[in-house]
């Protein structure tokens, strides 16, 4: 390790004293949780996304989104996905499904005006990283979602995985029954300018995969080539049976401080440079399913 | 726009007048784009990754890491690769293959050093990036490759599409017969850790689709379950008419710096929010096939 040393001092000397940093490996840190530093997510929160080759799980934000998180609850309600095909897959960029502009339906709004951020998030209640960041003066979590924050505005943030709502040119012309998911390198630039209203926690991998299409954008010339999503419900509206048990790590509590330590200073053996920061896409979330 | 701007009124002060930002779209600057604002990739640096599913082009880098740059040519000169299966494919991380301790070979070093970033470098031959970067001092660009700079040292980024050389946990224990690329949200805590040696210039997408690996990190279980790689050889290897005449835009040229303003201040008008700044794996680089 002497030698390591050596050739990477003038890199450790870019930041403070990651040399000293505390032992703590992500791996062991998980070992150690108590079941109170898990939460498990609430059905009525719980997107059940089922593709032909498995299920994907997707947790719904609330707060930062309250009228499409109403109406894509109601639109899994009318089965309004059921059958239809992934419309667009783009390589490095996003999975997407539905139309933006369908019929007029029961209880569902057919527009509604863009949910970018909120001003009802008390700053108190974010878990905030302290490195820097490209696209926001401040970054952090709240339940389990990374988050952009300035003054007293809050917003989601284009991660791995983030679950928007399409819309066309205008501000109010989403509504939720057009959705994607992120499959790519994290596109901050997205962040502010649509609607994002909920997170993959498990199956990313069964979107991820998807053939890219061939098409401009991604979207396939063909529909037919798009992959067929069976059914999409909202846990509550699933037989108790059917509702599985998801747990993610919280993300205010003494463990997830120390796990962004952990991440930032990475003391696993194999790395030689434990560069002292980490990105706020970068930060894993654990989960998992719990049997009943 | 007015409901926009009184909208985004709070967002526009963050940056320094981004409502005045030039008028420059992507399209428009590619489609005026000159001959000059092109370069071929040499032959000597295109790496040809033929899967069962198609062509993958791989843009070599020698300055950055030229003892691997040479070990990886005379790896496919030997044919090392063809016929082997990918070995790993992680979820939001890497695609892998070889393996890090082969047989001895004829003209390739069994273990070298990691080269992990380079001296020679002069920075007055990069394009600077002026955004704030979660993991390096200064970012900017060098023939295609992005990279992190601080005094005298230049390294490259684990961006979406690195060509990246396996090792295990000593600093000399890789060679090039093991080999990864990124598939997923860059991971940049690898940067100075590990030998970057490339970028995928085309056919991203067949490897970002590949099926994931059930085992740990993503490898495959049953082995017989990775994609086969029919071969990999270098352009100068291959007769001339098999040869593709491939095109990058460049990056030390004044189109480039205007396309990094234009992916900046998002003059499309689906943006509402134009925030004013790009990272430095958000930056496209432009490929094109040129026939004969």
């Amino acid at each position: 390790m002497i030698v390591f040393s050596l050739l990477f001092s003038f890199l450790f000397a870019m930041d403070p004293a990651p040399n000293h940093a505390p032992h703590l490996l992500t791996k062991e840190l998980l070992d150690e949780s108590k079941p109170s530093d898990w939460r498990y997510v609430d059905q009525k929160n719980l997107l059940y996304l089922e593709t032909e080759k498995g299920l994907v799980l997707i947790e719904l934000m609330e707060l930062m989104a309250p009228n499409h998180y109403l109406n894509i609850k109601q639109l899994a309600e009318n089965k309004f996905w059921d059958n239809i095909r992934f419309a667009r897959s783009q390589d490095n960029y996003v999975v997407q499904w539905g139309v933006s502009n369908p019929k007029k339906m029961k209880n569902v709004k057919p527009r509604l005006k863009g949910e970018y951020f909120t001003e009802n998030l008390p700053k108190k209640l974010l878990t905030p990283l302290e490195d820097k960041d490209t696209y926001a003066p401040f970054v952090g979590f709240f339940k389990g979602f990374p988050m952009g924050y300035h003054d007293d505005k809050t917003w989601m943030l284009h991660c791995y995985g983030a679950l928007g709502v399409g819309r066309d040119e205008a501000f109010d012309s989403g509504s939720g029954t057009e959705l994607y998911v992120v499959t790519g390198h994290s596109p901050r630039h997205l962040d502010l300018n649509i609607t994002l209203v909920g997170k993959v926690r498990l199956g990313m991998e069964l979107l991820s995969t998807l053939p890219r299409g061939k098409g401009p954008l991604g979207f396939y010339k063909d529909k037919k080539k798009g992959a067929k999503i069976k059914s999409i419900r909202v846990g509550t509206q699933l037989p108790k049976k059917k509702q599985l048990r998801l747990q993610v790590l919280r993300t205010d509590t003494d463990l997830f401080r120390k796990l962004i330590i952990a991440r930032k200073y990475r003391q696993e053996s194999w790395f030689h440079y434990r560069g002292g920061r980490v990105e706020v896409c970068n930060v894993p979330l654990p989960t998992k399913i719990v049997s009943k």
